[in-house]
């Protein structure tokens, strides 16, 4: 077939990974790419702010990208903005307002130009180059949240963006079950879908269900209540202003991105509070504890956020105080569980109640659990289908959802970041690849912290560094002054002089061995210094700091 | 009261943390310690191998202790014993024979005389010094597990050591009721007992549940069966063998602590296999592989295991083959579950089917549920209470249950490592603090890391040193060669070479700034540098490398 007549669909991030999700869809000479976000880093990538794709194949085809449209306003969607925006400029952004609003906030802080951000919002159909491409409102854990859908000369890819199927939705906006039946009666080609909890059978509870444990925690509790979210999550944040004017409390807001997002969702009116509900939390000592409800971040233990800092007693503005009920409104992501539990753990200690058990039923989850992925799949009905947004296990579970409802496993592809998967009217599959992976960002460098870096500092973290400085005569090739060693992080000096003093001797005896058979090369008496060295604290210690040996010439 | 009429408990381990438990004993001048275990390091003991109890009261008493008397044979209960025992020579150590036999393995690795070790088993009763002491039968996920009472002239002490209330155990042991019942009838001073699972409420299932699931997954298994589980849980290991066997399969065994445990448990008889059954690894290519079963370590993701040295083919003499049925037969121990995941996803990766979600039931915890926890109090029926074993929240809830249940608020110690908890007949307070804490243990070293090299390594961890040396005239103060730079860790120099000839700009300002200020102290000089360049760094990379200036003099 001619190339005109296939539609390309190339994930940048978030296949085999929970983050950095991104996906370009390519049909002859127009680009759309659905999301930009970033991932945090993994345990060893150490001293890593944050991880974005590479966006090298999006460079190489610049001129040929249309927009980018965005699904939710997630830091897993939207985060590398600022690094794409600022490489691909005069690309229009689409996303519905309160994306758009977190967004901004974003490009702000980076110095980035918040032109080109275009609103749409559920059941708009625009045109861009030759995609006809529509928004579907769909349930999430934050509000706003679409689903995208791309008309193709070829067909028809739906994208589901992170969603859940919640009938009972604490805005009322219900998912647009109809536009999705609409589009699986058409005909739909492709479907990429959010594998995150294809693990979990059955169905996610409604985010409803929240209100009603709010309401019975709030009534219990006798003094101040604490509640720490996701600030993201809007409809979770209105569930505890609700529950909170319930039992006539008044409601301060702590942590910056929780009154940043607070303040954001106020003023595009995504959350419905009575006038004199929210105080200032330098008020709340005006009122008595019973009628405080405190808002905060730090429902993942984060070091540096409200709720751990009130925990250590290290907040400014708020104490922990005997009789406080704290309630962490979230499940901890796989990574931070330790975290949240040291913090739940000074909660204690500070002597404040805590519910933070996932069956207290303070939190659900906002991803799809299997029925309602079977639901979508049922009402969509698409010829091939592309799991996303999950690791490996999850994709593999979703593809097996699929295949048990019908689909056949020809027709299911658990591709990689980086493949490039190309569909026609009746045929589908994986044709090549394109670069594609992480770049590390680092401080203000991005991409500058690679495998040698982290290697090394890898090795530093473990075991520490000996610097060994010999100054040599440059004519002679003999040593003129030390070897001085200095070490840092491998052991404590004052007690392990003796150990150093032998050290020392080990480098004079190694340097002694190269004057013998007259090696003047700088690298290789290094490289000897180096092993025999090495050699020599790994007996004696059992360990293998980072010997780093420096030649200074007179 | 005179001294002589009062019971000392204190904690040295085991309290707000869940490892390095050791719990000693004292009235007047006998002192009986139970467990000496070890702790696997935080996250952010970085390069520590394990760390250790501080022992220094047991030192500064040395010749009142008895002896040493062991629940049962995990790490976190004896994994300290070859450390404790090379500092407390001649001290008897008692524990049952699996214990025993595994602690054995462990003196043998470290060099340490198994002279000394003398085995009990449950139904014992031994005189060490004023105390009478005693072992009772428990359930737990090791075999050979007891709890200890100890009978003083003051009253009579329980501790649980690490149980569950298992009614169908897997060798038809059950825990000795009948004792526990005993001995509250007779009266209870002091209950310290293992709070572990006091966050959950119920029973803790059966270990012979496990067995079931097992013989379903084996009958469903069409290929090779790989069980990855704890190797200390001889319950577990049988009745894998049992499925086995019913689906006439041969058992190879991989993993060096599976191996060892294994073959303990056959020699003592805590193994009950048919001939034949097992085989060598290197026969398993004899056989189909539906006749086939694998037992491995590996259950935590743990790097250097055989299962995932296998799943990410790395394993000399087994690959995992597509079609393989893997069985996880554990749960993540928090701050395990990324190592995990990424091991089940390499061995989807390889084709092999993987069990491992909490809910398919091939695991159960060895710990006590809340309801088990009741029944514990309700037979014991304690004047006081002290829970162990957990970390603060486990501790608070368990006391929680306890004043449920009846007992006054005041006869429950919520304690830390080091209180001095001291009994009479009718009293209990925390009286005093010894000293207590970590010790770790890093290589051959033991306690020379402390928190100066922890920081270091955490610094080196997260921004790479950048190492500066001057040579400099000793007469005239005065710069002769240099600045050198060097840096690991920190930026890729190849990229960074303008950063650096920059670097070293600053480092010579800094150097006219010292000559013009006529400061000639070689400590201020380097101060000096440190900040300059530090300032330069943060303001060009917002980085913090360590910097290191070296003064070479001639």
């Amino acid at each position: 077939m001619a190339k005109a007549q296939k539609v390309q669909i190339i994930p940048l991030g978030g296949l085999g990974e929970i983050g950095k999700n991104m996906t370009v869809i390519r049909y002859g000479d127009d680009i759309v790419v659905i999301d930009s976000g970033l991932m945090f880093p993994e345990d060893d990538m150490l001293g890593i702010d944050l991880v974005i794709p590479d966006i090298t194949y999006l460079l190489e085809n610049r001129d040929l990208v249309r927009a980018i449209i965005l699904t939710h306003g997630h830091e897993d969607h939207i985060g590398a903005l600022p690094y794409v925006m600022k490489q691909l400029t005069n690309v229009p952004v689409y996303g519905t307002r309160l994306t758009l609003g977190i967004l901004n906030g974003r490009l702000k802080e980076n110095g980035v130009s918040a032109n080109g951000l275009i609103p749409i919002k559920s059941g708009d159909q625009i045109q861009l180059g030759s995609f006809q491409v529509g928004f579907i409102r769909v349930s999430h854990s934050i509000a706003d949240a679409v689903a995208i859908y791309l008309k193709t000369p070829v067909g028809t890819i739906v994208h589901s963006g992170d969603f859940k199927f919640d009938q009972t939705p604490v805005d009322g906006k219900v998912t647009d079950f109809h536009k999705f039946a609409e589009l699986g009666d058409q005909g739909v080609l492709v479907l990429l879908a959010d594998s995150t909890n294809a693990e979990r059978s059955g169905f996610t509870l409604s985010e409803r269900t929240v209100g009603a444990v709010f309401d019975e925690a709030f009534r219990k509790a006798k003094e101040r209540i604490i509640v720490a979210s996701f600030s993201s999550n809007v409809h979770r944040i209105q569930q505890a202003i609700d529950s909170a004017c319930k039992c006539k409390r008044k409601v301060a807001v702590i942590g910056r991105s929780m009154i940043n997002v607070v303040g954001i969702a106020l003023e595009l009116g995504y959350l419905d509070v009575p006038e004199g509900v929210i105080i200032d939390i330098d008020e709340i000592n005006n009122y008595p504890p019973s009628s405080i409800v405190i808002l905060t971040t730090g429902s993942q233990g984060e070091p540096m956020s409200a709720l751990t800092r009130m925990a250590m007693s290290d907040h400014k503005k708020v104490e922990i105080m005997p009789g406080d009920t704290v309630i962490i409104s979230a499940t901890p992501i796989p990574g931070n569980e330790k975290m949240v539990a040291r913090t739940v753990d000074y909660l204690f200690r500070q002597g404040a109640d805590v519910i933070y058990e996932k069956s207290s039923g303070v939190h659900v989850s906002g991803h799809a659990s299997q029925d309602e992925l079977r639901l979508l799949h049922n009402l969509i009905r698409p010829k091939f289908f592309i799991p996303v947004h999950g690791e490996y296990r999850h994709l593999k579970k979703h593809a097996k959802i699929a295949q048990e409802i019908g689909l056949p496993k020809e027709n299911i592809f658990i591709a990689e970041n980086g493949h490039v998967l190309e569909f026609g009217p009746d045929k589908g599959a994986i044709v090549s690849k394109v670069t594609a992976g992480r770049v590390l960002v680092d401080g203000l460098g991005v991409g500058d912290v690679g495998n040698i870096v982290l290697r090394d500092r890898k090795q530093l973290s473990q075991d520490g560094i000996l610097v060994v400085v010999l100054t040599m005569d440059k004519q002679r090739a003999c040593l003129v002054a030390g070897p001085d060693i200095v070490s840092r992080g491998f052991v404590y000096v004052r007690e392990s002089e003796q150990l150093m003093d032998e050290a020392k001797e080990r480098v004079k005896q190694a340097l002694d061995k190269c004057e013998l058979n007259q090696i003047t090369e700088w690298a290789t008496i290094k490289s000897n210094v180096r092993d025999s060295l090495g050699k020599y604290l790994y007996e004696k210690t059992r360990r293998r700091p980072m010997i780093l040996p420096i030649i200074m010439e007179v």
